[in-house]
């Protein structure tokens, strides 16, 4: 039996487990979510500040969150991502050569996205005028020292928010949040194909439904026990 | 001299020791200012949140936040705020006998603002679906209680943002951030009389300059004692 049909009907065994309102509202969060849109931060030091934006993200419905750690380590902070981190893949990069941000970037544009960096200086776009039929990977910088020279260097845009007030500097996480929402309503009312293909929502509810089902570990192996070979 | 002359001669004496730059960087930040989107924060009891959302209310030119203290004492966070509550004007309602709530509403009735609380039941209305030709006040609750009883029935409307994940909850600073960036733009864009007073505009202007100047007090002192009675 290939991996896909027993992944079927692994995820068919696991429903038996989960509730109908449960199974429904999954598909509905995966009918919304997208990798049209990813957010990608670059060293963020402040566990509260990746938190947040990974809780953002989720709530909004992007699927992957590109970590890059060169001197600084992601570490998790439970109370503020409230359990997000759970429905989102985290993808992470660390290279020993302080090469993250290539390996991401060459990742990035593999997949076909145009790479924006938030930066405040006035001579990029502002986000509000990015247009949104090409797949696009937002860098979010460090809170001292924004996005790396790499960073700023190899995108396709600088982007920034645009502010009226004195401080001119935003929390990271409601920085993330507004170009978000800058762009994501404006992906979902377009003809672009931003919704997940039927193959990826396959294996992202078979990944939900794990983390749905109590001691899924042993139901599993029970079930793939019983199945010919 | 009445006080409104002698404020006149204050502000031209002031702006001696400020720069052109600075002064015509003053007047772009006044012509954004405004008053017709407000911000309420009910109970906020962690100061970096509460200091988050000073800060993008700064940022996105509202001029008023309005502060209710029950239980719970607003405490400010100096690291977060990065300067901004300097420019804006904080107005806190404190009551002996936890009526801020009921106090702070009928300010805000008195100048015209339909009160809109933040609540994620769907029973609401969504934040883009507001409109903006009256002025608005968007009451952001407790972290963890919500919005009060108290604001829940005397509001005008409910609202909330549209999500699309299993999370469901954002971090307080990025839904105000997201309710401000629903409305003001739209705002902006729109006929409505948005903009300050020339009246306002020179109070907050010579609030401002106090703000900028070094040792003003006794450049003040010098200035007024030598001023005709």
């Amino acid at each position: 039996m290939d991996e896909s049909r027993r992944n079927q009907l692994l995820t068919e065994h696991l429903a038996n487990y989960i509730t109908e309102h449960k199974k429904a509202f999954v598909n509905q969060v995966l009918d919304m979510r997208t990798r049209h849109i990813t957010m990608v931060l670059e060293e963020i030091f402040q566990s509260q500040n990746a938190s947040a934006v990974i809780r953002t993200c989720e709530c909004m419905g992007l699927q992957d969150i590109h970590i890059i750690e060169n001197e600084v380590k992601y570490a998790i902070n439970r109370r503020v991502l409230k359990g997000s981190y759970k429905w989102v893949d985290l993808i992470k990069y660390r290279t020993r050569e302080n090469t993250s941000t290539a390996l991401c970037f060459a990742e990035l544009k593999r997949k076909g996205y145009t790479i924006l960096v938030t930066d405040p200086s006035p001579d990029g776009k502002s986000i509000y005028d990015i247009p949104i039929n090409n797949k696009l990977a937002i860098v979010m910088g460090n809170e001292l020292h924004g996005t790396s020279a790499y960073a700023l260097a190899h995108a396709d845009e600088k982007v920034h928010i645009p502010m009226y007030g004195f401080t001119e500097s935003l929390n990271i996480s409601v920085s993330a949040a507004l170009c978000l929402q800058a762009v994501i309503p404006k992906m979902r009312q377009s003809e672009v194909p931003w919704q997940l293909s039927d193959e990826e929502k396959d294996i992202i509810r078979l990944q939900w439904y794990r983390k749905m089902v109590r001691r899924c570990e042993i139901i599993e192996r029970e079930f793939l026990k019983a199945l010919p070979a």
